[in-house]
């Protein structure tokens, strides 16, 4: 009773408060008209809910909207397969099925050829150089750009930092040992790595344990020791291969159903935006502090044998990349565009970094 | 008139809503009581209001709290001198005078001595793992402890990435050359130039130019080519040197009056704690991005000459670095718990970094 009393007078104080003159009553005007809609809302994940860092972000998300909102927006997180598949957030999000994703752009590849550029490019942008490109080279304008068309917003919602190259059977001691060479390594990465003479195959996640177990597969890429701990890969494949050429810093994307995201009340929309940007900040730090705990316990507790890449072969792999990204850089107008920024841009940032803070790291590793 | 029926009316609901049985409205009840109230809060800077990035961010800063307040809070931000002098933060916005300052822990150090470590540290850690201390390695917390006793709440409101070591009127080919040498560099880096056979000077940032230019001084820090391109140094010092090992990756603290920050409804304490988050990103960002423009024109349009440090110079700096850290490190029971958390850090992500970005990097510098 008491409660339908209220929503009367409540409806009746909002006609009064929209009847008013704007400019007498400004903040009110702004606070209120919003205020009674409460909002719940779906997002969806290309991982299992508990991946550590990729899986719990987005409830740190979904609770500082929450937070910030006093809970005129609730957002539930969904794992993969618990409301879309791991690689239908694309799809889902754009027919509002759910009004968040959590994903990566290089997925969606086969609808736009140019959003691998929004995750990683093999040799690219590392995290920092890729957050920079994002935020202040026209990244961001140019990403929104090419997902508008599908009634998508994406913006940037964390980075894994460089990864690693992954897990072998046996070792990489040349070029000679990727002939013939059957890896789990999807898109650009496993492009590069077919014309180094390997053997990219895809196989969902779920069966890459077995397939390196028989033999049937000799190596696989995944993240980096603090999601791949989890995965047991170790014990089938005991050499731990690094730098993550083909992943230097991805990009995780925030994907929000475009018409949803517009039609919400302006406070909103700045709170979901600032909580993405504040995901963005904490999932790369995640990656960075904790990696090396679970580094030091695949060594230290299971004899992993960490590896680099041999030079002669970074460089053949390298020289590779850049073939087959120029070539994807270059084979559409929309492409190019994106293509000639990141290039353009990359170009910047390695000058500067060869100064800044690649120069200081090669001075805090000199011998003491 | 219409004005006044409205509060008239709005207090009455108000009334009505607050004598609610809060778990039949919880919605309402969350939202409402507090948004009567308006806050129009002050920020304060330790820099001129136009300085690229470091003062230009906080008004980024104000404008999204604006916005996902919906008005409820604005903030007016004042470049330094302008309402407290740039060293003056940490007192005006204890006392109260601001509710927010802008400005770099180490300032602080005639206060408490463990400061430092939350701005930077010689040869110590990047912006990346700085922002993964801070956040995941414990380091906010312990930062957040020490400023408690003084009714001040700080967290991380950008950072400058590696820095230059800085400007020079003449060649640096050996430590030789060091010795004697006048140079504006204070703190932690001016302790250890001055082992190193320096003179370190501290001298009002308005002062050095006319100093440099008589020959008063030899040398200054600052920035980086970003903020650095504007004070016009390189007209009268030519020689531009890194690696800032002295500021690798400088945070810049944003920080609350305690009282006032308590005092808030709870999603104005989480929008301002979130902006803040989307503010550390961006800034960082801003630096990555556009300092290699300011670094071009520097060296194209005024001649600069860009200089790295003999690795014998560095190696020296190195080891005095850690003696002067060390000591610091050991002074007193706070400072030793503060230094034994970032020097773990920093062994556990330098260890991961020499097989992540660090091993990236170097691999995409191979002779193509």
């Amino acid at each position: 009773m008491r409660q339908c009393l209220n929503s009367i007078i409540f409806t009746i104080v909002i006609s009064i408060l929209l009847s008013c003159d704007s400019e007498s009553q400004p903040t009110n005007n702004d606070v209120f008209p919003d205020q009674k809609q409460t909002y719940e809302w779906k997002l969806i994940m290309s991982w299992p809910k508990n991946t550590p860092g990729l899986g719990t972000t987005p409830e740190y998300f979904a609770d500082l909207v929450e937070k910030m909102s006093s809970g005129r927006m609730r957002i539930r997180v969904f794992g993969a397969g618990e409301l879309a598949g791991g690689l239908e957030i694309f799809d889902m999000v754009r027919q509002g099925v759910a009004e968040i994703g959590h994903s990566g752009a290089y997925y969606w590849q086969g609808k736009i050829s140019g959003t691998p550029f929004f995750s990683t490019i093999p040799f690219g942008l590392t995290g920092q150089e890729m957050n920079a490109w994002l935020a202040f080279g026209g990244g961001n304008e140019l990403w929104q750009e090419i997902y508008a068309p599908f009634n998508l917003y994406p913006v940037r919602g964390g980075n894994s930092g460089t990864q690693m190259f992954g897990w072998f059977r046996d070792p990489i001691n040349s070029l000679e040992d990727l002939q013939g060479l059957k890896m789990r390594i999807p898109g650009l990465g496993g492009e590069v790595f077919r014309r180094a003479g390997g053997i990219p195959t895809t196989m969902a996640v779920g069966d890459v344990f077995t397939a390196l177990q028989t033999g049937n597969l000799d190596a696989t890429e995944f993240v980096g020791p603090y999601n791949d701990l989890a995965t047991g890969y170790h014990t089938v494949a005991k050499y731990y291969y690094y730098p993550g050429w083909h992943e230097p810093g991805s990009t995780i994307e925030l994907v929000f159903n475009k018409e949803k995201l517009d039609s919400l009340p302006q406070d909103l929309r700045a709170i979901l935006l600032s909580a993405a940007e504040a995901m963005n900040q904490r999932l790369m730090d995640e990656y960075t502090a904790l990696s090396n705990r679970a580094l030091t316990t695949l060594v230290e507790e299971h004899g992993v044998l960490v590896r680099k890449l041999p030079d002669d072969v970074l460089q053949e792999l390298r020289r590779l990349s850049e073939e087959v990204v120029t070539e994807l850089g270059t084979s559409d107008t929309q492409t190019r565009r994106i293509y000639e920024s990141y290039k353009d841009f990359q170009k910047d940032v390695e000058n500067y970094h060869s100064i800044s803070e690649e120069a200081y790291i090669s001075a805090r590793r000199l011998t003491k």
